[in-house]
């Protein structure tokens, strides 16, 4: 079956929403989170995991799996769902943002991309209609068009153009896509310029995608221009799709971007931080290495009912993860999932009660971004000041 | 509550036999293989994950956890189990063996051994009182006594000296042995020189321990001088007690030693190798990286009934190793402890049966060294001949 998309609670605007995808492989509530796995595993979980957490979504990187195993053993195994034993939906990207980022060298010409193996070096050529061909092998429920990112930085002409290739790109997609019970996905760019993007936003719209993704905005950089570019984005969105944010889930963006109506969410960064020992609670990042939970008897957060706070202390962690333990990063991730997921549900929940407002200024309030955060912001302002004056 | 040891199935001698150790923390089914938890985590895996592999018993380093997170920390916690979550019983080596394999410059006196730590080179003091007090700290329902293992190559008078000397010290720590609820086993020691052996294991039996250990034997060397040590120290052993073989846990040693009336052994190798990519099967060790299994659909062993096994092909472990995923070494170490674990109640059942020695045939005349085994082997006969001509 393809994909069905009824929303729950909407004013039929930009406003935060909630509704359910209905997917070959269970329903999904929505705003909902979907946990990286990018080489065909969240990283140190197993699909057991996944579904104790109750995670009904996850996305899987084309590219990685492109190269690795490839995908005529993941076609032979009967897709993606079998070969890593989970029956829960899968989203696939497109490759494209992974290709432009790993792959520094990679050449772009209307027909595609030529780009070289962050892994052997072997080079390889990307189209759109490769891209299409390879996500049907895989098998998702979702698959993506394969787009074109402009750079952060990239001049107003730059950007036009990445853009321009990305509608060329989308149709190609669309017109190649063969398997009707997987839905393709169009992503909309147009970098940081507000006009490209309502643009870019029309175009796609026009297709007539089952779904609409914002891509090239990674809200790692200057928060304020990428709220401003999700804002103009959705603005040109139908309402009954549903809106997909790409590459973004930091807890306080979930919030924030969910506030502005968006569907869907991905991001390897809950799961990265955790195995850099980065825990999540409600007033922020905790960094688990740090001293002071060296004698600690209770759980990192006393409140959390995941796997990992309920059976172990915070100093047991915090012994795992100066102990270089393996088991370090999987608890760790056990928990940050686990704290998005019930973020997700809080999200839902508050929207379906009317009391988003609310819920978001006090999760705002409460949530202070660390130190190094902190650093990492400024840092960040003052390369985007440097490029921005070049 | 102390150890009390029940032998079910038993000729009186040095024959093989089964038991039961009954602890604090349960009751432990012997012939037992106990996985190695270094660092108060049995690699990869949670308690949990021990728990529904059958393991009653697991083994934690003296040496480790007293360098980190050292035990004023897990004393404050309320003792390893607490600290770990784990409720089933736990065995602390006294760190003697790790002491002089890990830190080369370890200097030996009568009072103790200085040595430096191999995390970040401080200086230490160890004596047998101190490995008690660490030991009681760590609160296990087994710990051992301080001991001096001759070196593999070391001169008849060198063996002598370290032997006697353990003797001096197992007393030492029997004197100071406060916590009656933990039981202290001995060690015999006595090199590769079967008189040193035989007077070693009645020395130390004459302390009248709960339990014996043959010590400085880790079968990785010589397997004919190594089995024949093993008889030598075993005939001198009371047979109403349980017998430790320290060090020892690849299949066919478990099946040869459990077959000369050994109950209890450790081993880092199972976890170790799984997380090398060397699965156990019935047929010898398989290694997951070779391309054979890149398009392999079935299990690694398709009988074996372990999670790795009844969710997943030897395709997905086989990409999981290669991409260097951290689940790989989960889902090996979860079949390698399955694998071991079975094989210990397979011994158990044809021992109870009457039928060990046609099991031991049978399961030896199936189970193949890998060419990587036997160049190894090979590689340290060649070594030890060396080392006997110098």
């Amino acid at each position: 079956m393809s994909l069905k998309f009824t929303l729950i609670h909407t004013d039929g605007g930009t406003g935060p929403r909630t509704g359910v995808l209905h997917t070959a492989h269970g329903d999904v509530p929505t705003p909902v989170f979907m946990p990286v796995g990018s080489q065909a595993t969240v990283k140190t979980l197993t699909p057991d995991d996944l579904r104790s957490l109750g995670i009904s979504l996850i996305l899987c990187n084309t590219y990685h799996l492109y190269l690795r195993p490839g995908v005529e053993v993941i076609g032979k195994m009967g897709g993606l769902h079998r070969f890593m034993d989970w029956d829960g939906a899968i989203l696939t990207d497109s490759g494209g943002y992974q290709l432009f980022s790993l792959s520094p060298l990679a050449k772009v010409t209307e027909e595609g991309v030529a780009f070289r193996s962050h892994i052997d070096g072997s080079e390889h050529f990307l189209t759109p209609e490769k891209a299409m061909e390879i996500q049907q092998e895989l098998g998702p429920d979702i698959m993506m068009a394969f787009d074109h990112p402009p750079r952060y930085g990239d001049s107003y002409e730059e950007a036009r153009e990445a853009t321009a290739r990305t509608h060329c790109w989308a149709l190609r997609c669309q017109q190649y896509h063969r398997n009707k019970e997987q839905s393709l996905f169009g992503i909309a760019q147009g970098g940081t310029f507000a006009d490209l993007r309502r643009e870019s936003a029309r175009t796609i719209a026009d297709m007539d995608f089952p779904g609409y993704a914002v891509g090239g905005l990674s809200l790692g950089e200057n928060k304020k221009i990428t709220y401003e570019m999700v804002g103009e984005t959705v603005s040109c969105f139908p309402s009954g799709k549903p809106r997909y944010l790409m590459g973004v889930g930091s807890p306080e963006d979930l919030v924030e971007a969910a506030g502005m109506g968006i569907d869907m969410f991905d991001s390897a960064l809950p799961t990265r931080v955790a195995r850099n020992g980065a825990l999540f609670t409600r007033s922020g990042r905790q960094n688990i290495r740090n001293s002071r939970y060296k004698l600690r008897e209770k759980a990192v957060d006393p409140a959390c009912s995941c796997y990992t706070c309920r059976n172990f202390s915070a100093a047991y962690l915090h012994h795992l993860f100066r102990a270089e333990e393996l088991l370090a990063y999987r608890l760790a991730t056990l928990h940050n999932l686990h704290f998005i997921e019930e973020l997700m549900a809080d999200i839902r929940k508050s929207i379906d009660g009317g009391t988003f407002s609310a819920f978001r200024s006090d999760f705002l309030g409460g949530y202070q971004l660390t130190d190094q955060e902190a650093r990492l912001a400024q840092k960040k302002k003052w390369l985007m000041r440097q490029e921005s004056s070049k």
